[in-house]
């Protein structure tokens, strides 16, 4: 096993490559750009008994490379949540050349899932704790609730919105601040300051697209945002009450967590 | 059984009247506006062992009147093929207001069929045979193929194409002609001429939108016009091709059929 040197590889790769005789073969770290439909899957994250983008890429990635891998993602989308531009890596021991993945993985993963693009990363790659910027989409469709070809796509809301006071509530997040109030709790984070660069809404026809980036996003931190956003749109509270909501750090002064299926990982970068 | 009169009406609805002792309720024919999702179905028309969209209204009928009935359609659209405003009607002997019906049938049904509107139509109306004009459009995304939020909803294309062309293309077929070069077999009309009052390509960012109207449409006849149309686009024949094809009426002198996950059946119009 002393030629196997990669950080933060699964012991069960290692017992695998040294079960099967392998361990001249060089490990290396592979990066894929993946867009998914999050509606058939119960989130990105392998959970017990539940059907996963994870666990569908990680036993695709079985039958391909021949050993069991860990996949890890630069966000770990939840149920309903979809994907344009997820980055993933993993590592094997496949001498399958880097760019040849996406092909192989895409002829055996579901049409919900593809694979845009593979290529080789450096041994310490990781996609979400090296992303420097993120960003994510969130889709309102200006129709009645249950319209079929946006029902998995969109927030379907019909609601009277005042859109000026949504674009100035939504101006009053970008920044470095603490988005402690925007955390959904249960995720285990401690420092709750982000670097906001992007925040606003756009008007396209029937849809109203809300897009945020930032250096990270804490947990539901957009649905949140998006859920405060509308109450400002109801005419609730002013879009001032932004920065009381900020300075409170208290989750029960925001609004609501918007529902999944409107929001989509847009695309990461690295610097 | 001699109160009941409508035009029609399938046996067993009388028979199954008569058995449940309820001769004395008025027979009423509703019409309805519904939209569906066609992915997940074998096309609109009930056949022996497949899921269609007709099967699954019929039975979610059958559940709420305590009757079978049978549903006629406007358009029986393909296996694939979407529907935005397809208009049905059927005929019940249960007493619920016809506008009530969509309410209490949506809740039965699933998510990729929705009842728009319902209400009481007159006991001869029939969704197709009264239809005066029908719009259908077809959408093709100027993407890879295989693309996750498209897969069903358009035709992934990335060819080079001379939009000019198809929409030169599109407009020799405006008129009343013989269309049977574009009908699939198997459809046992007589009569190939059809009125076509708009055929169109709009360039809307990746999409390319084909928009037809006529007062009828002929077994596939909107597909095969459109892989006709992508032919010339990619400049297998000139536009003006489309003349001889129409005087020819051979089918074998037209495009290949496009795919159905494009195709829409967008509304449907009565005098």
């Amino acid at each position: 096993m002393d030629g196997l040197v990669c950080s933060k590889t699964p012991d069960r790769i290692e017992t695998r490559v040294g079960f099967m005789g392998v361990e001249s073969r060089k490990m290396q770290r592979i990066r894929m750009i993946i867009e998914y439909d999050g509606s058939g899957y119960h989130g990105f994250q392998v959970q017990e008994n539940a059907h996963t983008i994870q666990r569908e890429i990680e036993s695709k990635l079985l039958q391909l490379t021949g050993h069991p891998t860990r996949i890890t993602a630069a966000g770990r989308t939840d149920a309903g949540v979809h994907a344009r531009g997820q980055v993933i890596a993993f590592d094997t021991v496949a001498t399958i050349p880097p760019f040849r993945f996406s092909a192989a993985l895409n002829s055996r993963l579901p049409p919900d899932i593809r694979v845009l693009e593979s290529s080789a990363a450096a041994g310490d790659f990781h996609p979400r704790f090296q992303a420097s910027k993120k960003t994510y989409s969130y889709l309102i469709y200006r129709s009645q609730p249950g319209r079929v070809f946006f029902r998995n796509y969109a927030f379907c809301n019909t609601e009277l919105l005042d859109v000026k006071a949504m674009q100035e509530g939504a101006r009053l997040l970008v920044g470095r601040q603490n988005f402690k109030a925007f955390c959904a709790s249960g995720s285990g984070v401690k420092n709750f300051e982000r670097q906001v660069t992007k925040c606003l809404w756009e008007e396209i026809g029937d849809i109203l697209h809300f897009c945020i980036e930032a250096d990270g996003f804490l947990y539901k931190m957009v649905r949140n945002i998006v859920g405060t956003l509308l109450e400002i749109g109801r005419g609730d509270y002013d879009p001032e009450y932004i920065q009381k909501i900020i300075a409170g750090q208290d989750r029960n002064m925001a609004g609501v967590t918007a529902p999944p299926q409107g929001l989509y990982l847009m695309n990461v970068r690295y610097e």
